[in-house]
């Protein structure tokens, strides 16, 4: 039998000194699971995001009606984008919530080879998420650009080194993920942005995996634009609206390919011809989703409320301790980790290799142990440091290695 | 002082007669308005809306978590799409619900063109809501298509005669709007939708101000894509998703610009390339927001328990009291109809200009009778059959008038 009755006596302690703690009980947990281990792909329900909703619902929808987009939703997508902001080092101005992410990825993608018209080709690495490889092979063909797909170092990374290598005087964009969904592998975004602007080009950055997580200075780095979603570690509820960065040096010139009435310097105007806002309103499109909004702003409230700088801190933790267990005892029962061992390159999840990995990912989840399945044998444990605790980490994990001999 | 006592009566014998009088109770409408004049914009909370979404919030959400997807969260679009489609003539597999209308929009406008690809002229009314215009010049520009803006006829709508003379064999595609969001002017969805057909081009309609109170049969018409929102006479709240419909024929070959990880054939397949799913999930692109989509079901539901074709006839018959005011009381006090006097030629909102139509809205809008202002002086009266009463539609009339008089 599987002991780690030494693991939970330190998690207890973990969890005891852990500063984060009294965040967890800002989130509903009063579920049937063990340990939630898919906080990176739908985070928990914050407490009191079921009475913004309700409020919302009740007294702005139902008792406001119209009169609500003058009472304040008009300036959700840029309010709520500064708030979110806060989070990336993203001054206001330059941030927007809209849309889903692979629609603001689409807008940054065309954007972005639009500030490069004389260049030729984007850059991305093949092991991105889906959505990022289709769109960004449409948005090439659409706009007459060879599409390179590189493969990432051995550690699932990319260095600025691999990078550089393959960037050339014809790189127009170069579409990078922070954090990759499967490994878990963190890229080094200063520095690779700087490797992309050295050789001219324009970067995007997909913070999915990152946001609410990982420190991440966009300003800072002088990155051009940047997407992700809220529906994980910001914990804004399935399908929530997502965001769109693009810094304040572009905004003026920013020609995205959805202009919709939202977009236009004059909401109400109904101008004639569509002229662009100056200010991050030109991001946006369509009506956006009120009570989507309203759900990230809590979300972002309360990741704001443990801090990024905390919940990295705890992170790390949850991570270390994870791989620590997985390490020692995984590999009798075939599983292997795959995420970076040094923790200044991975983000919040862990993610091991078995050789029956769906099976095991839906007998998991059956016992009430719920993590992701990733094709082809992936197992990804996220681990949320708002609302993961030591000791779930260490009961899940309990379950994950008795589980994985069967 | 102004005299609608007989017209009170009247109203009070048509609101005790109206079959959808039923519907009234199905809403909230606890709030503190004289008159909601303005379900065109954003319908009414419908009470059991209020209910799902709580539980929504709470038991799918915070208690099902990730596991909400495969509880059934992952087919709403085409579900919640099919269910939508019996509204308007559309069989199921054809229509989704997901993004917001302008994004739905800029999909159907690509796809429509690039069914015609030796095509030259897209062609719309200039009179059409800013974000079709805006969206259609962006697309006609990227397509390099030139777009021709038709003026419509005198009476606001647009015959089959002048759109037929408007077409011809470089025509691709056609955008028309079923109910002007000005005039309220209805056009001849099957008459027109012949007409580009028989010029050889594509048809895309906007329903925004039909869907729910104008009987379409879009299969029957063999329209080729419609989009709409949800929002108005759907009630499904601010911003909920759109809804987009592509004719079966065509979603074999649809190629929409937006193909992101929802509209590939095996959304969790993680593929290396995009395979198009071959049915109408392929006009999807990212992870929809569920709640809003709970929102469309509930709001479709309630539509369809009224039944569209009686709120036609109640819609007809609101209009038409309302006409009646106005042309009797009206005139001395500066206001005039604009929308069309034939039942057969106009919507579900009745316009009327006045020269100071701006401040007329604000004040109406502060003696609790809501209107909408639209450039440049005209004042929108949208009446919604499940919601609005015949007793509303007077009280909030007087006030119109009396404050008109100002």
């Amino acid at each position: 039998m599987t002991d780690l009755s030494d693991w939970r006596q330190r998690a207890a302690d973990l969890d005891a000194a852990a500063p984060l703690r009294v965040m967890r009980e800002r989130f509903v947990i009063d579920d049937d699971l063990v340990a939630y281990f898919d906080g990176n792909s739908l985070g928990r329900l914050p407490r009191s995001t079921e009475r913004v909703l309700a409020e919302f619902v009740r007294e702005q929808w139902g008792g406001r009606l119209i009169r609500g987009w003058s009472d304040g939703w008009v300036d959700l997508p840029v309010q709520v984008g500064d708030e979110l902001g806060a989070l990336i080092g993203a001054a206001p101005g330059q941030t927007v919530v809209t849309d889903s992410t692979s629609v603001c990825l689409a807008k940054a993608l065309h954007a972005a080879a639009a500030l490069r018209p004389e260049r030729s080709e984007m850059v991305m690495l093949g092991t991105d998420f889906p959505t990022d490889r289709y769109l960004a092979a449409r948005v090439a063909d659409d706009r007459g650009l060879t599409l390179t797909a590189l493969n990432p170092d051995t550690d699932g990374s990319m260095s600025p080194v691999s990078l550089a290598a393959a960037l050339s005087a014809s790189t127009a964009v170069v579409l990078l993920t922070h954090v990759d969904y499967r490994t878990g592998a963190l890229l080094d975004l200063p520095a690779l942005t700087a490797e992309v602007h050295a050789a001219g080009g324009v970067v995007v950055w997909d913070l999915c995996h990152s946001i609410g997580v990982v420190p991440t200075e966009l300003d800072a780095a002088g990155v051009d634009f940047a997407v992700g979603c809220t529906y994980k570690y910001l914990n804004a509820g399935p399908g929530a609206p997502a965001f769109l960065y693009a810094a304040a040096r572009h905004l003026p010139v920013v020609d995205q390919p959805l202009p919709g009435w939202w977009s236009a310097d004059d909401l109400f105007a109904m101008a004639e011809t569509h002229v662009p806002a100056s200010d991050a309103r030109r991001l946006l499109t369509g009506t956006p989703g009120v009570a989507g909004l309203l759900a990230v702003r809590e979300g972002v409230r309360l990741a704001g409320e443990g801090g990024v700088e905390a919940a990295r801190a705890k992170s790390i933790r949850l991570t270390e301790l994870a791989i620590e267990v997985l390490d020692a005892l995984g590999g009798d029962v075939g599983l292997a980790v795959v995420t970076p061992r040094d923790p200044a390159r991975r983000g919040s999840h862990v993610t091991v290799r078995h050789p029956r990995a769906r099976c095991l990912a839906q007998a998991l989840t059956a016992r009430g142990v719920v993590p992701d399945f990733r094709e082809p044998d992936l197992v990804r444990l996220g681990l949320a440091p708002l609302t993961t605790s030591f000791a779930e980490l260490i009961d899940g994990l309990e379950i994950v290695i008795q589980q994985a001999a069967h």
